[in-house]
């Protein structure tokens, strides 16, 4: 299943440690165990926060990378609390895509007004380093790797956007044989989340991820989005993603099961 | 509170009983606790189904009813899986808002191709009503009732719609102290929802109220919307309706609590 | 791949004959190569037309469903220019979906202000037909036919809506192989495109099935939308359906393909 | 109802003096009247204008400040006409705003390509430096300035953005009872309003103002939006915020007033 | 300017008499100066409402047309408070366009859950009317009146819809110099509006005027929408229609005057 | 036609050479037919690119722009790949507007995440030079050059935007008669497209080409999109510029054409 050229199949990159957990965990977990090679980029250590340093983050992060059992997680070290879309960050990014070589990269959209400038940032910045990735003539800028086409961009927002964004397309991933891999992978950023706002994240990504799931019949799952439409090869298999039906009403007017 | 006229402050209409419970029950108990009194109007028996009948439907209702502590509820007998937005069931509808008086009308407003007909048809309907609710000159088909204006509208979107809605306002309303209520009183319709279906409802429903209430900082929130911008004589008292933050990101970067 | 209890994979509604051909019949056709099981229902007659005749109209139906593979093609006869979404017509509509049995039901999804109000009737009729399918207790409203639950609903959006459309979700499927059967089929259609006129709609549909494509990569696209999210359990797999980049600007900045 | 920690409860931030006023005047000097604490930030300077001066603008600030009644107004002295969303001035704003310790933020949203960048480039900065405000660790950044978190952040939309947004919630102040002091502020800023443009500027605000507070049956209002929905904790409560009914079609088929 | 076959240049079509003076009043007025023939179709009497009859609505319709200075004005008697879409109406609605036949149909787009069903209903009707005025072989359902195609639909969008539309483009009008046609014309319906609430419509309705004006630099301007993109053969000259300039800030960094 | 002051009537500003060919070169040659004066700037060399060179590049913009007869390009030397919204390219790019004072202002406007974050940046950076061209008193950042003042902005939007825009108004030129100039002038860009790669764009650009068109009844057309809705003086002239009707069902319903 995997393309030429490609070394992992793919690759999440999220501004701070814990974002891509917070986003896709679930989902990255499932993609392991449906053998896909799958990679995280961190584009900042995270800190300063309160509770945080530098060295416990780290470690915080390789605890939930090994909870997922995703094999390669790399944090490039952009600055924290002032990350911007800039030739820079995005040359250090792209140089990273074109080690990793992924054929699907996972963006972080969303611009968060309750919480760090960052996200919008690193959502620009990610798709500048898509770009970047395949750039001919310029290797010294990547430290000599050579160019990497990423064939395939998905958007994983952020629920807390500060406006409804008009995605050409959404979909859902069936994440219930992993939502407990992504609880467990968030327990261990505890220099963030204390056992009381443990609980509140939890209940509250719970929620989300029922929410999200029920349109497709799913106990739990991720939401994503795409730049263009789904492309299809089979209608008949696209839409036998979903499974029947929504739990509303699924009473009322429905056969009996038995 | 009341505005001269009103013998009701709030009625909330749907097309089948359980409806209404489903969309917005954990907000008309609070209402109720909060010393408003509030009605329910069903359009329509929503039988036949698999498993229910007219005589248990109606039961169901009533229990429901005095789990959420709401005083009144009428059935206006609408044909159920034929409701149509139409001159006579208009009349009907119209007839017992006169009758009820409220100064707000709560409709659901949704299209949803996953269930029923009635849903769409019931929401155009619920408009017209609201408008039939002041004519004059035609009290004859309103059966000698006087005319009331009905002076807020306000929407209950359900979540399976069949396209995004463009709503001018939307706003969460705080359940959290009322939302058991609602679980006990979808409990009640027990020829809709059998123990395992119970099961998927309440994971579902729980997961959508934390999901909608997160934005404003509730544990559990309905959603709802208006015709037009929420209007407001003091913007910090509005504001002030939603606590403090979001929980996504609540470790980073916050101030410690102590 | 099929699912308990389906005679047909797929079935897709339009008002009038040819409405089906103009939006998905490249996907029929390729549906068919598929391996599925394929069926038409045309609502009405399409007649009166300028040109036309009920018996014409019904030849070139037939010529095309011949042209596309399709095994199946049912008219059941509902008024041409003023079909409503009525019950009766969603009762006729209903019986044959119980008879047909699909486990996908596409519906024609438009308001087509320079073209008949049929289309907007004709989405509305479907939808509730869709749900008209899995009723039980009413066996005498659909001829005896037994209930079916028709578990995927797909819009095939036409290209001149009156306002722009908020879908959950589009995709594209890759029409490339099939899209000569596409046009030899509107060819069928003497009575409404004489040489002239099947010469400009050849002109536009290619020109938008080119259009769709593009942006997964395909020669030729049909583009549909779905009332939730596209459901998945293999994100790879999912956006691996879209080919390699768009055709925009593809010399500048991409790698050499050699 | 000022919450621990603040020293005012509204603080309305403007890339160029007059830019609040324009914006959200009126409800500024309503807020005023209602006895919060009020203040506003500006950005810049405003200058170079054709007609102005540093000086100048200074005074007329002030004179429209005092028009206001508003009792704090600063001026961060940021680039005029370059003004970005860069870390710098986030760090000049966020300290103004540890030091002024709002309950509610309002920002500027728009970008106007009839007018300056500096709108864009203000509405993103604003948003960063209510996330800097919070931050702990950096205090040397902020001048020694403790920590402070905005709970409360509001959009001001001006009229003329480049494109439609998609908010999630807006609401309308009414500001019948201050609009005349908004005009009067206005007035202040006589380098950039000769009479014969304060004409046309009354003009159009006044209609602006007019068309806003119609739909929730004000004389004049004004327009805000929240990036999330309105949180309420009392359904009727917020909706009676507005008044009953809209001017358009207010005879027809209403009751009589006497 | 005529094209073939035309009798009239501009039909408008309204729900209510003063539906098309509230909505597109002066710019008929305009039309009628520009040399071109205009008509109105009220669809219903308007009638009853609690200060009117028949007979007094007909009279201030026929005055209101006078200052409007349209020639032609027609009411098909369809039945107020109950107008549904159906055949029987759009047959009536379109033996008038036959009668008429114009080159460009303004119909009245809305849904106003603050006022009558009619509207959204009327909406519907009109699109399909406009599609049967061409049908063939059906001339007995038209009184024997020849069809005829109407090529240009126009939607005048009522301020007071229940949801933002997603219209393909907009346009204003510039109706500066007929804008007190319109208020003249809406004086004439004392039924409907008593001395108190014309002073109402009047303020809002100048403020709406003002501020739909605005954008495109005129002093009053009313506005349209189309079920597509604008056609141009000639950029300079469309995007010309509109004057230099927004009011909001006019003076800074604009040159000066003189 | 030309407005006091002007040099030129349109400019149109592009990222990179054959960006302004793909998105509105047939325009800017149905402009020059037209008798406007028309010219195009490029904002950076477009180098490198695997098979370009400055050089090369820059014969082949000049060979397009004979093949479009525009009598001005102008490359403003920025940087490739790395383009930013910065004030140092605001400033050269509004020099050259103030140089050639165009009437009308060409932006190309997207966000093009499988393509360059140029397209992004330079939208926003034509965007500000617009504003900065009427800028007074910083004549030394503009090399001397006098204030102009551009009364008119349109976005040429590309077809493969990341996200769905909501544009205020749209607008579609007949470019039928030029289109064949566009495609002429793409093949100039030898490096950047080879044979078959030019075979694909060719059929992609013909495509949406007739696809945009079709609405508006042209069999080639160009979308463009405006900040505002259009300014319209004579509203059936603005209408009449769209021929009549679409070709999806032109044979249906319609009146015999002899």
């Amino acid at each position: 299943m995997s393309e030429p050229g490609d070394r992992l199949d793919v690759v999440a990159v999220g501004p701070h440690p814990d974002d891509v957990e917070l986003t896709c965990g679930a989902t990255l977990a499932l993609l392991v165990t449906q053998g896909y090679r799958v990679g995280i980029i961190d584009l900042t250590s995270g800190e300063p926060t309160p509770r945080g340093s530098e060295e416990l983050r780290a470690r915080e992060a390789e605890a939930a990378r090994q909870v997922l059992g995703v094999p390669v997680r790399v944090n490039i070290g952009l600055p924290n609390r002032v990350l911007m879309d800039e030739p820079d960050g995005r040359f250090r990014l792209a140089t990273e895509l074109r080690r990793l070589r992924p054929s699907v990269l996972i963006a972080i959209a969303s611009r968060t007004p309750a919480a760090s400038p960052d996200h919008h940032q690193g959502h620009l910045l990610t798709e500048a380093a898509r770009f970047y990735s395949q750039l001919t003539k310029w290797d010294d800028r990547f430290a000599g790797t050579p160019p990497h086409r990423i064939p395939h961009l998905v958007y994983a927002p952020t629920p807390f956007d500060a406006e409804r964004r008009n995605w050409h397309s959404t979909f859902v991933v069936d994440v219930t044989d992993t939502f407990e891999q992504k609880l467990a992978a968030l327990r261990c950023y505890e220099s963030q989340f204390d056992p009381a706002r443990f609980e509140m994240i939890k209940h509250f990504t719970s929620g989300r991820a029922a929410a999200e799931g029920a349109p497709c019949g799913y106990k739990y799952g991720e939401l994503f989005a795409l730049p263009h439409p789904v492309g299809a090869t089979d209608l008949v298999r696209l839409v036998r993603g979903a499974k029947d039906g929504s739990p509303t009403r699924p009473g009322q007017d429905h056969l009996p099961m038995g």
